[in-house]
């Protein structure tokens, strides 16, 4: 083999002679690789000079990695990731198992199990696509929509501006459904967007993480039935702590992020598609924009059809994210859906009276349109926002995070996601905001 | 806000008769799902009976998941994922931090520094897509090509036919550069192709892992630039096991996968584009079709450019699989690249002398183009291989491959990557190679 790398080089070296694009750059490297990929002294000593001279040509190895890795535990209480549990910290840290082995299987039918039970659906196309929440939008929309098609898209912060990028980039006909940022989009003003656009899909966010507002979903379902348009749904920043129910709330398709309530790592984006969406992808006239994405490949990986059909290798997924859902959404069904609504409810209740007894407001005036995972607040008069996130982060190692589009500048964000929408970690964050807005007050130095 | 949360559910049911949509089924739900998000003993006295009843008919949690999960060790011998290190498997079990925070970034800009060390280039534009290797294939060709752009590529296995599939989805122009299944692609070819089609792009394979056959490449890049074409590789089976010179081989463009050589989980696809490759990105005509892997986008928040350029926010990225890969290019940065390719070429030739000593035959004929990080090897006459690979499994907890693609039910497939290329595994694999060989002969029972 040895020989043969040699020979490789030669031959190459050869051929390029053949086709005048000599480099003398080149011929030294192509040399100077030869001892690096050989353990026989005599090659070795046969070598030109130049070859040992270009040995040490080879570019140096940087020495930043010769330092330690730096990875201070931390609260984070931003908007995601959220911390993860002691069992699902573990369960990332197994030995890797092939993709196409059988526990692996294993592991992928307890997700979707587990995700059929979260998503509230008995979709078969229920699984996980191998990226983050943000590659679910893409999944969603590439294998739904077709060049041309139009898509209603409600926005009131920045992840329905996102989806609308998106589609464009896609070669769809997006068109907004503009509400104020910090409040929900009405079922009046749904039912007019589709009676006017009679677009093929409806996006809207359940969870505007932005601005944190919570979308009403009751009933629009039925909305799209009658206008005979696909619902679509983003759920990264609360599916788990709120109620949501694919199956009854006539949900076509959904996706989320595994690092938000489900307290997973992220790189995951759990999405089922109902029906009706199954249909509209199997009958698409143009060809599915991804390979990756492409949901008549990757639900045979999954086996999300007939358990009969063997499944078939469409990639390498992330195998250890893989044990860390796993295991979350294990965590996740002891508690109970319905406990862990309860625990998300109750976190957020206890955090918003707590920011009224600091003489702060919140930014979503509705109480109804508030969303209990992520709690948005007024930034008050004279305060440098920056200089009290940065003051959590310092003198806490706790996260809370500014405003993001639309709300830079406006807010501090608050997340109560997963092991952390608990009574202690609001009191220690609300301690912390306190602290830091005084600190803030008296403009002091870190 | 629990009023609110009420609040949000009657607002819904009320407009929902406003739509003429009303579902006893959806309504029934909403009410049920009160007592789950409320913790006030008093209202769920007042509940109806019906909604009582109600709660109790949310989907059952799955009982899959109160079992234990089960990931056994095994010794990863196939075409990866491999096995990690210690040292890697730790580095992806710590807490998460925020993808913002000033570690991560410092995390993100040491994998820069190691990738550059690994591809052997200057590019800033060398960073990691958030997923597996399949998606960097896709973010090389999203964001190069355009519709009806000509893409030259090779196919002598499996790879090239699935960069065919995803240009097609892409609506550009591939033009198949075909070779025997097992043989390389001759620098001549390359030239005919090139000269007759004019392509944009010309995409190989450098590690064929379906076929076990490595792909010359240099002069190639000269070739390229003689035909005015973009040079693209795909690394992701060799790229840190062989010789590999981005900048001096005139590679435009390359990929690679976190689970080969590098010896981290999958899950992530590094990737660099040299400055012909940004310069043609730049100016574009269409959109690039996705968020995820716009290049524009994506290279802020990695800051490849001006580091007095802040990062922006583009994406939640699996901060954990960079805690792995950080420190699995630093175990790689320990050992020295040379070393490292140099330890791939031994064990390689040490497996290949223990295949002829047991009186197999190598499927790759030319030993020049054998691959060193994934050997094929014939199956034998009368040999059912899939009881050889079940045998090793089952018994020694070691997994090789069978073919993949053209070669499914030719070859075995034996992987050497990363952690795994060393005299012991390749003693071990063998041993077993040779007990399952002749209990297949055997045809005993497992």
């Amino acid at each position: 083999m040895l020989k043969g790398f040699v020979g490789t080089v030669q031959r190459a070296l050869i051929n390029q002679r053949k086709c005048y694009a000599s480099s003398s750059a080149v011929l030294a490297r192509a040399y100077s690789t030869r001892p690096a990929a050989d353990n026989r002294r005599l090659e070795i000593d046969t070598m030109s000079q130049e070859a040992n001279r270009k040995i040490n040509s080879v570019f140096a190895p940087p020495s930043v990695l010769a330092n330690p890795m730096n990875v201070p535990v931390k609260l984070l209480m931003g908007p995601g990731p959220t911390n993860v549990s002691p069992r699902v910290m573990q369960a990332s840290s197994n030995q890797m198992l092939g993709h196409m082995h059988a526990e692996t299987f294993q592991i992928m039918d307890e997700i979707k199990a587990g995700l059929r039970y979260v998503f509230q659906t008995s979709n078969p196309w229920t699984l996980v696509v191998s990226g983050p929440g943000h590659l679910g939008m893409e999944a969603v929309l590439v294998n739904l929509l077709e060049p041309g098609d139009k898509v209603l898209i409600g926005i009131n912060g920045l992840w329905g501006k996102r989806a609308v990028d998106l589609a464009n980039k896609l070669g769809a006909s997006p068109i907004p459904l503009e509400q104020e940022t910090g409040k929900s989009i009405s079922l009046d003003e749904i039912e007019q967007g589709l009676s006017k656009h009679k677009p093929k899909v409806l996006f809207l966010i359940h969870s505007e993480s932005s601005s944190g507002v919570m979308q009403p979903l009751v009933g629009v379902g039925d909305l799209c039935r009658k206008h005979d348009c696909l619902f679509v749904v983003d759920t990264v920043a609360s599916l788990g702590g709120v109620p949501f129910f694919m199956d009854d709330w006539n949900v076509d398709a959904v996706y989320t992020g595994s690092q938000k309530v489900i307290g997973a790592p992220p790189g995951l984006s759990p999405i089922s598609f109902g029906p009706r969406a199954v249909e509209v992808i199997k009958t698409r006239k143009t060809l599915i924009k991804s390979y990756l994405l492409d949901m008549n490949e990757l639900t045979i990986q999954w086996q999300c059809g007939d358990p009969s059909i063997p499944r078939i290798y469409h990639h390498t997924p992330p195998v250890n994210l893989f044990y860390a859902l796993r295991e979350a959404l294990a965590e996740l069904t002891e508690e109970g859906l319905e406990n862990v609504w309860k625990r998300h409810a109750q976190a957020a209740a206890r955090l918003h009276a707590g920011i009224h007894s600091l003489g702060l407001k919140l930014f979503v005036q509705d109480e109804s349109d508030r969303l209990p995972t992520v709690t948005t607040i007024l930034v008050p008069e004279g305060i440098d926002w920056k200089r009290v996130v940065q003051f959590l982060m310092e003198k806490h190692l706790i996260e809370i995070a500014g405003g993001l589009g639309p709300t830079v500048g406006k807010v501090f964000r608050i997340g109560l996601l997963g092991c952390n929408a608990t009574p202690e970690k609001v009191d220690r964050v609300l301690q912390a905001l306190k602290e830091g807005l005084e600190f803030a007050k008296l403009q002091g130095h870190l």
